[in-house]
């Protein structure tokens, strides 16, 4: 990966082979970013993302194979025990044209990703409900 | 839910059961935004997305059910008749991994809702254009 | 297409049977526009994306036709070859609810397109590369 800060904007370009998740995540250590707004699009090859079940508490995983675009990836770094949370949602098309959506749980980039990381002063943790079984924003 | 502001940046957190749109609409009714680019993930219960017909000048609904991620969640906010103006776009995956997307009519929160509200200064309002039947940036 | 800049951010709405690619760059071009994040919602008649293939260095391309909601438009301005080079992904929803998503070839606009063009300071250019076939970013 490379990158280069914009005023309070990064723009993060991920290379092939590299996981998206644990390269922004290495990035916000590097940089001491602690909170940020994340958007990007790019290619990916292979992954796996995740729609929640809240009965279960656990991700139905989907496992995805080949080439794809990235429509679109979205989420937040905020901060859990001292380190950089990230958490990210994305669309995918395959090579049948065939969108799929959710939470992402690892994905790796087939082209390149282009991720912009617009950083905020301050500090959002994450803690984790019983209830839903998932780390909510806290203020 | 609950909010904090970051520069000018508002980061939301919108809780379960509570609907995204109403829930928007009243913070910026609270806060005093009147301009404002609108991005967010989460996962919602339940809700109705539409793709517009223009002969017809409606909505074709498409009501939802079940928990789902919402891979994407973008637009603005804006102002018509001195009230906030939400307009927002959504793609969501449902337990089956399914892609469904459009025009939001109504999302209700399914464990959480993590939003960014970028605020801008100035003024957008709405007009209605008769020919398309929806309500147009006025600048 | 018309438009207006508040703070470092271009509002830019974008006319039915305009094509938003020509369009942004038209924009990026009046305005000196050289490095800038994109973000859009609105409505599309007709177009064509595509799902890159490594192998091929070719894009798959999926024509569309009928009216589609733009679920979500993400992507960049940066420059090449001394011009502003638009590159954006979109999630779209046609008239059977089907979501099609990937890198846009060209995308006519259907009722009104909403985009926000947030600007940054300095550049970014383009360098292609021959192992993949596409024009990285280049710091």
């Amino acid at each position: 990966m490379q990158y280069k800060k914009f005023g309070n904007t990064y723009m993060l370009r991920i290379d092939v082979g590299e996981e998206i998740m644990a390269s922004l995540k290495a990035m916000c250590a590097q940089e001491g970013i602690r909170l940020a707004r994340v958007s990007a699009i790019g290619a990916a090859e292979g992954g796996a993302i995740g729609v929640y079940d809240l009965a279960e508490q656990r991700y139905h995983r989907e496992d995805l194979e080949g080439f794809m675009e990235i429509a679109s990836l979205a989420g937040s770094v905020t901060e859990m025990n001292g380190e950089p949370y990230i958490h990210l949602h994305a669309t995918l098309a395959d090579q049948q044209n065939v969108v799929h959506g959710g939470h992402v749980i690892e994905l790796r980039v087939g082209a390149t990703c282009e991720m912009f990381v617009d950083t905020l002063e301050g500090t959002v943790t994450r803690t984790k409900s019983e209830e839903l079984g998932i780390n909510l924003w806290t203020f």
